[in-house]
């Protein structure tokens, strides 16, 4: 088993949906991910919280074993967000955006950190990301995520993050916005082209599903056949979670296996979006995973 | 194999997509769902057109052995839509519909049409499609269509509609508005229960693909990976050709042949939006499809 190197946010989100609203609740991408990616792998968790951020959620990573050691918890308050859902659940807005502590956030990796196999860089800054980057040695595989806002801020890093990533994984609009092509499969033809060290490259469809290609193969896969979702906060950095945690269990990078790793995302995924924050997160079992597997089988079985 | 009744619009249509213009060309849903649909079986044709309606179509369809008893040429001008598309295609302005000489059409069905085991009820207005239920007798199965503007006035009509076939299509936003629940899966689930004689419901997903259930069993599948969608006009229509022309080709209707039916759907629908009006549908060989369906194993196979 490889073990995993994240980095990424940590918040306390305020977030209402459709199904209801909750407020004062553990969020940010790397929380997402470790907590579903460590179903599967080792985890080294670098992030920065203020002295606000829930100690039982501290409690609840040092329960999956994850590694806090580059866990920095400051004076200060914990980045906040507010966000608001629209009815169908694809389209939110943004109603608070406090950086808080994580303003002068420096990744900072602890010396035991160093031999983490897999790099995954969750979605923050582009710079902290190249940051990274810089400071580990001959990862033998970095994963790395993005989203809108840096892509419109900050295309050029965004594209430097993604020439130095071995898989990139966003979204069918963040990838047209990337590209400036509406197509999305022309849009990664597109990108594989100009990131010639990617392996794979994964395109999230939401609730339709993803699309994953190494240029040469493509396969899609549906969402899982969720009947509610309660909260779409964290579904991206939980799919990233379980697919990335698969790989690491797996520690062979075969696109039959990013293949199965599209899977294992989508049931994190599935599992993150069925109740508010991380709480769907929190209590599912190795029999809940194959049983998801099995599931996504049979639904896409001829 | 079995035969199929196909009764819908006939159209000239004018086009804008961000891949170019046309003018006065043919459309209207029982053009695109026969000529898609002639490729696997034999269609009865009803329908009716102006003296407008150009000949070179009438000779293609003749070509391709559609019975044109039931296809009305009376004098007067065709039913004329104008469309253009905006820039992702996914949505579209009508900038004109002039119904024409099919304000006052009845669908007659010729005596020797009255045998067809499969009917297809394209996208037309309800009533006409109840009409034409009410005329023949016991056919096998019966396949219907619809779509946003009949269901937002005259929901009850479609309802029946769907409560009197065997398998009903729609997309996605379709059956949120129809059963007025955001979750596609949900709505489909709904649906079923409120259409106990339906045997299976296809809820298309426009470039993402498309889902089918039998309230049993459920089943995705991507759409044909198409790097240049030129002209999404008939698509839903070309599906329903590919998809009710394999089954009346088999003349079985288990869920496992309505899944592969929903593979060789995508791919007619593939065809025709390759190209503007019906130019897709024109000269795609049986080679084409097997090339296709290929194709579409390989992008899902795990």
């Amino acid at each position: 088993m490889k073990k995993i190197l994240v980095v990424g946010s940590v918040g306390i989100d305020d977030i209402e949906t459709p199904a209801g609203k909750v407020e004062g609740v553990p969020g940010g991408s790397a929380i997402y991910f470790s907590l579903a990616a460590s179903a599967f792998a080792d985890i080294n968790f670098v992030g920065i919280a203020g002295e606000d951020f829930p100690k039982e959620i501290i409690a609840l990573m040092r329960s999956r074993e994850i590694n806090l050691d580059g866990f920095e918890i400051v004076e200060g308050k914990t980045f906040r967000w507010s966000g608001k859902y629209h009815d169908n659940m694809d389209s939110r807005d943004s109603l608070l955006t406090e950086l808080n502590v994580f303003e002068k956030f420096t990744p900072k990796l602890p010396g035991n950190y160093k031999n983490s196999e897999i790099v995954f860089l969750a979605n923050i800054h582009p710079q902290l990301q190249l940051q990274v980057l810089n400071e580990i040695q001959n990862p033998e595989l970095v994963i790395s995520d993005t989203m809108n806002f840096w892509i419109e801020g900050d295309r050029s890093e965004v594209w430097e993050v993604a020439k130095r990533s071995d898989i990139f994984i966003l979204n069918d609009s963040e990838i047209s916005l990337l590209t400036r092509e509406s197509n999305f499969l022309k849009a990664a033809d597109k990108f594989l082209e100009d990131c010639p060290k990617l392996q794979a490259l994964v395109v999230k469809l939401g609730k339709y599903g993803a699309y994953v290609t190494d240029g040469k193969e493509e396969f899609f896969i549906p969402a899982y056949p969720l009947r509610k979702v309660v909260d779409p906060t964290g579904a991206g950095d939980s799919f990233a979670g379980g697919f990335t945690g698969y790989l690491a269990l797996k520690g062979n990078y075969s696109f039959d296996e990013i293949k199965k790793a599209v899977i294992y995302g989508s049931i994190t995924a599935s599992f993150s979006v069925s109740n508010f924050s991380i709480e769907g997160l929190k209590n599912f079992s190795d029999d809940d995973i194959q049983d998801a597997y099995k599931m996504m089988m049979k639904v896409i079985k001829m």
